[in-house]
């Protein structure tokens, strides 16, 4: 393989005391494919330019607004090629608009904005921009759920019937966000958040996997969101029922009170010839259990492994790789797209990363199940 | 503790090939709480006759009509105490209401009727017999179940939030019943099963499961039931959301075309202080996940036990019970009950097995299912 | 299959409170292939006395004395045709020698006696009596283990290289036996044990089951015996390296001081071709490693049960056996032996149960380690 | 926390092939610590060349001799501050040597040598040398670990009597080293691994992570080495028994013959008041368990976590950190440690790495093995 140099990425948002800022540094260096050199990590001028010391940045490209960093960058001949989005949601659209529109690429969190009106703008945005945009799904990036994909995709499950996919977590059990933890702050609040509250924050990433791995979409579905904590404006847990387009039936549970789970995402997938099951916790193992044979366990970069899983492991099996690979994955998979497109040259045919599309899809889940919860969980269309 | 002469008993259904005669059998003898001297094991009257034979019962105490058994065993001197009933579903009506009305005691296999026409016939034939019903519900017989419904009533999980269960199973994956299967055909049948398929055969105990453990009633619930397999006239699968009396929330799915699942029933309760985590095929686990404290693993008879798990236990922690103890524990506790019953004495305090209340609740699940799925899932409220 | 009447047993020991004399009675009673008639349930008359009664035994056959039992049992006509014997170690010699002398079959806990020399005075007995001798190592009776047994036999893990056994406890990390505790009183005794302490009390489960599943004979081994907890005789921990016959090498720990462990008895056997794990506490699996292929989860009567696991099992995979089931497997194997023997019939090819060999094996197993800890853990060979 | 500019990291070893090199580079790079901007990744000129550009290098600091490379990076005013020895084990000690007789802090893979004269001899450097030698046992970075070393030191459990510690693998089940595979090659060749095959590959991480982990010293051992594989020189199975200072017994096994084992290394330590168990490939967890308490699973970052384990972890529990993870955290630690000592200041107290000693011990180890073997598995002092 010969030498790459590293693709210059900026960062908005991600400052000091931010969780999800620092674990897209990782991803984007773990592989070597990313050199940060640019940020707008804060919109406080006195705090973006203390965090941006503290990575080192050049105080030049240090910046406190994200519109004037991406017309600065464009300009300069060294600007960045890339941007990495981890504000809170409200902040995704105008962030991912600004640079797109300058021609810089981007990779944006999860969920794709705050409300289903921006997503479907940021999609006429990113469809008529020059440049490439990244939604950092990054569960999909696990190495064992590539091998899934392919096991499904190559008719190994047979039919899809039943899917099963859940996301529990406890840390909202109690009210943490009045007692001033930011993370919990914002999450929990709908002007920032948007209409989901578990829902937006761990139920489209648990929607999008099941959507991702099984290739199938979402028709229809019902759901029952409530907010268990006094005074919580939004979900903190929800049950849906799921139908397939194609005939397949699956519930989605994610909740943020159930005590004992820490990031419990499980999926869960039968076919009339066989099922898988995956948990995140534990990602480098996945069951596959052929209809009357015995169950397999099969293990990352072990017997059994697909090629695409292959290529996404950087070690052997047994020494066990986690989440910041996964999410490395999705950062160096976009790395292969941003050179192909560099070079003007198609997409490789084995890269898969989410897209704006699933961005969109996600909204439109979002709006699906508070449409759904309104209407007495009556069963709703999610657009598409 | 002074010995006691076992209990007479009897038996309709449950001859040869039949799997659940014999679990029952084995359930009697475990704790040698009642000896089997009778039986109606077959309609078939060469059917009946080798069974009875096969299992060393008295030419003379072997029927192959349930009516003339009840009356022939009353007018004995020595006549049975108490009948296991292991038919199909829709005759466990018309042998219990013979049983019970001549003072004989039944301990009736699950769901309790075909039909909730027969359950609340046999609800009121029940209440004005001179005989107990014990619904044999086994799972709620294991200890750390038993364990679990301590620690809820106590108070250790604070207010129920979130109520989880499942029961996946594969073994109908495919059209076994077309194949002569006896189990798979009758199961299958709606003349024989009644209107549930998986909703009746396992989703009555996973429904009834969550209702005793936690102690809570379901006031609504949402179903969408389906049949994957092509020409089967009952459910396969079912996603059922629920809404428990006081506020909790839940879902239940029950399939019979997963792969890979046994007899995987599975329930997991959170509320606002903690939560617990049990599994059919590890039962001698319970996971136990206070908010904020390390995950606790707790065995069955080890170091936590609970007072009626530990007397439900027959041998130390690390020797694993399973399924034949945990039902015996449900004949062994009806044992208890007779006992009083025939002492004329109260019931022991500490005693609970599924009742024919339970057996009621279980078909208004099977209705109130079959309704919601026939409306389009909606709400539909569960009768009680 | 026809009738069979059950066989008339006795009991010598297994009064109140002793844990294994009920573990035995269950057992004989499982599959109803023994009536429990007679018993020398303690050598104090007045316990034996109550202990008859809180079994229903008849008055006229309770005994305080074996040899008294022995002779009159032998005399009566409906005299039993077998006996269990649960005592502590160092009476199991005395009691099955009267017993096989009067022509009655003998079910005796292990170890087989409390010294070497009383095993082979045993082993001389056994071999000219006119009786069979049945040594209850119970967890051979485990059908997932029977798998295993199969599985090696027939060639499926090539040349066996390695075997990891071990049976770690922790009962015993504190000086209960100072307490009072029964079952720590004799089992600390050198009196009443023998020689070994951990090793005989639970190393000699572990060493017959790595025999008898992998079908080879230790040949030499190097033992470092200790004991932690001050004051105590035995030794509670034993750290032992083994020579098989035919090349194979492995480890047997065994200790009673280890935190967290109930009853974890772990056998792991590797050869040229394959692997298989199984551990007692969860012994409803298997695991099976084909070398270069995923590992496979073998479940007790599910896909891919062999013969003997299936005809072991009493209720389909999924629904868990545990250890009573196991210990039954033991008592009904040796029925079927005794009506054989009864019928002066060859016993059935598929038959395998722990024989007096087995107890000499074990004994020598003891001896061996005292041996070799004696010499500085010098290799002593195992006698045969 | 303030900016620190990276490291100025060299390479020596880690062509284009090798498997340690890339973990190396990966774990210097995770946490932004250093830069990689030399080095002498083989000896083959033309390789070097090619392997160097792979990497981007300088092609002026691209070199095919580790000790030109020495001389000529301590010679520029931009020379490297530290580098990485990833070479086959008989390189170890010639090229560790050239660096820290130049100032170059070392980090070295481990086995620290091939024989024990080699690793005295480096001894005697490192401890006259003006900088630090680390020794990447990487396991020993694992947060859990640290917890474990935490709650050890701390008296959680009490005084330690039991330390049972494995590393099985499989992948030299077969000989594979006469396929051409390069791994399998040196490390089953006495010319370039030393004395031990895999006592030296994974028994001397075993090794040292169970005294790591306890703070306790191995004083003898007694050892049963073999080779399954016919014509393999170096053992492929090893049985050793531990005694430490203090009175606690031991068992370590490694084995690459055991199928269906990736990367087993399991750790398990009791003590008189409670014991602990971890696995390498499941390393986010931790068993704790109290005596007469019950089992807790402490999660990485979680409930219960302690200072240390928590200072080496980057993201929540629950999003699992992996092997890379782990090795980078000896790399960060090593980090710390590098700046203080270009400080002039000390080492900071919080700090652990593996050290020029534990490589001494690690290779006493390894000839206290092949000693013992030789003696007829006598017991060895290991020199200290």
């Amino acid at each position: 393989m010969s030498y790459q140099k590293p693709i210059k990425l900026g960062m908005v948002g991600g400052g000091n005391d931010a969780f999800i800022g620092a674990v897209h540094r990782i991803a984007a260096r773990l592989d070597a494919q990313y050199d940060l050199v640019a940020g707008a990590l804060s919109s406080t001028p006195d705090k973006a330019r203390a965090s941006g010391a503290a990575l080192g940045l050049d105080p030049a490209r240090t910046y406190d607004d994200f519109n004037a960093m991406a017309v600065a960058e464009a300009a300069r001949e060294d600007g960045i090629d890339a941007v990495a989005i981890v504000t809170p949601n409200h902040m995704h659209y105008p962030a991912a608009k600004a640079f797109l529109e300058q021609g810089i690429h981007v990779l944006c969190d999860k969920p794709m904005t705050s409300t289903l009106e921006d997503a479907q703008a940021l999609l006429e945005v990113a469809e008529r921009a020059e440049a490439l945009f990244v939604l950092t799904h990054n569960y999909t990036g696990y190495p064992m759920i590539r091998q899934a994909r392919d096991m499904i995709a190559s008719g190994d499950l047979g039919d899809i019937r039943v899917v099963q996919v859940e996301y529990p977590q406890d840390w909202l059990t109690e009210a943490l966000e009045n007692t001033g933890q930011k993370q919990a702050g914002w999450r929990t609040d709908p002007a920032r958040s948007g209409a989901g509250g578990s829902i937006g924050d761990i139920g489209t990433h648990a929607f999008n996997l099941a959507c991702f791995t099984t290739g199938l979409e979402v028709e229809k579905l019902s759901a029952d969101l409530h907010s268990f904590v006094p005074g919580r404006q939004l979900d903190d847990n929800a049950h849906i029922m799921l139908r397939f387009a194609g005939g397949a039936r699956g519930m989605l549970w994610c909740s943020q009170v159930a005590p004992g789970n820490e990031n419990a995402l499980k999926l869960r997938i039968y076919g009339s010839k066989g099922g898988l099951e995956w948990s995140q916790e534990d990602p480098n193992y996945l069951w596959s259990t052929p209809f009357g044979e015995p169950k397999r366990l099969l293990t990352r970069n072990g017997s059994g492994a697909t090629q695409s899983a292959g290529r996404l492991s950087r070690i052997p099996g047994g020494h066990p790789e986690g989440y910041l690979e996964g999410f490395a994955n999705i950062y160096s998979e976009a790395a292969r797209a941003i050179r192909a497109f560099q070079a003007n040259e198609p997409l490789p045919q084995d890269i898969h990363f989410p897209t704006v599309r699933d961005g969109v899809a996600g909204m439109q889940f979002i709006s699906a199940c508070v449409a759904s919860n309104e209407d007495d969980s009556a069963w709703v269309t999610v657009q598409s």
